[in-house]
């Protein structure tokens, strides 16, 4: 089982504005230029945090998004999720450590799935496309608590405006 | 004239850790492995702030370690500088301003000197090397004002475990 970060940041280290808008992004360049399909097609399960997937589910087919994996939202709403989505009200890395060994996990969005994944040490790949914008002020990607963490940066890429570094943590 | 940032941060944009502390740098190479001279000989002027200063002056041979620059702090203490090093007591977008239309300027380390030219627009290139580490807590280098400020990436290097990524504003 490996634990995938796949997704953009600006220079400053961003997720997304304070208001969680993606002009910036959008305005950069389209993940599809990217080696996302790729990606992608080698993922088991998305896991996501509700505001995620609140931004995810604005879009009109949000069933069809992601279509080959299985895709958990980690929220305490009692609300329905629409068809592919399952919720989770467990902790996030029990959740991780109880995966079989033979999945791919992808960690969609936000710092509060990556946060206390990268704080037990759970986080095994990290494909961060930078954008070439700054902000000065956002949702940071990166939010886990003061520690030393050391990857290993495997390759790094040009697509576009958009800066790609691979790194992994073996 | 021309400014640039050159320097290094981690995956999670700190300069240092809390307590000025490099050794995660210095655990990850040298900058001698980068394009650092080639960079340093195009450069005319330095500018740093004190805390930046007072970082570089623990090395031995403090007056040795730009020695083609003229090397200005930006300091409001009236403590005399080792030779080499000329006090600046002036704000420093103003210093910039008024350099020589053909010269090139570093920024070297800290965000208080790099923060008001990305303020000002004054910042023509960054060039950024990523340490592939996280610290949770540090020393930020972008701490400008909120506002969408877009660069353009015109390269992106490997130099061992270092991602180099080169942007211009133009």
């Amino acid at each position: 089982m490996s634990v995938y970060f796949y997704g953009c940041i600006t220079m400053d280290g961003y997720l997304a504005d304070k208001n969680h808008n993606l002009n910036w992004l959008h305005q950069t360049g389209s993940i599809e230029d990217t080696g996302f399909s790729d990606f992608y097609r080698s993922m088991d399960i998305t896991i996501m945090g509700k505001r995620t997937f609140n931004e995810i589910s604005k879009s009109e087919n949000v069933s069809d998004i992601y279509p080959t994996t299985q895709n958990y939202v980690f929220t305490h709403s009692a609300e329905p999720l629409p068809y592919g989505y399952t919720a989770k009200t467990c902790d996030v890395t029990a959740f991780v450590n109880a995966v079989d060994k033979n999945k791919n996990i992808w960690v969609i969005g936000g710092s509060t799935i990556l946060s206390p994944l990268l704080d037990c040490n759970l986080v095994d790949f990290l494909i961060i496309q930078i954008a070439p914008v700054l902000l000065g002020d956002g949702i940071s990607l990166f939010t886990q608590k003061e520690s030393l963490n050391r990857f290993y940066l495997k390759d790094v890429k040009k697509y576009g405006q958009f800066a790609e570094l691979i790194y992994s943590k073996q």
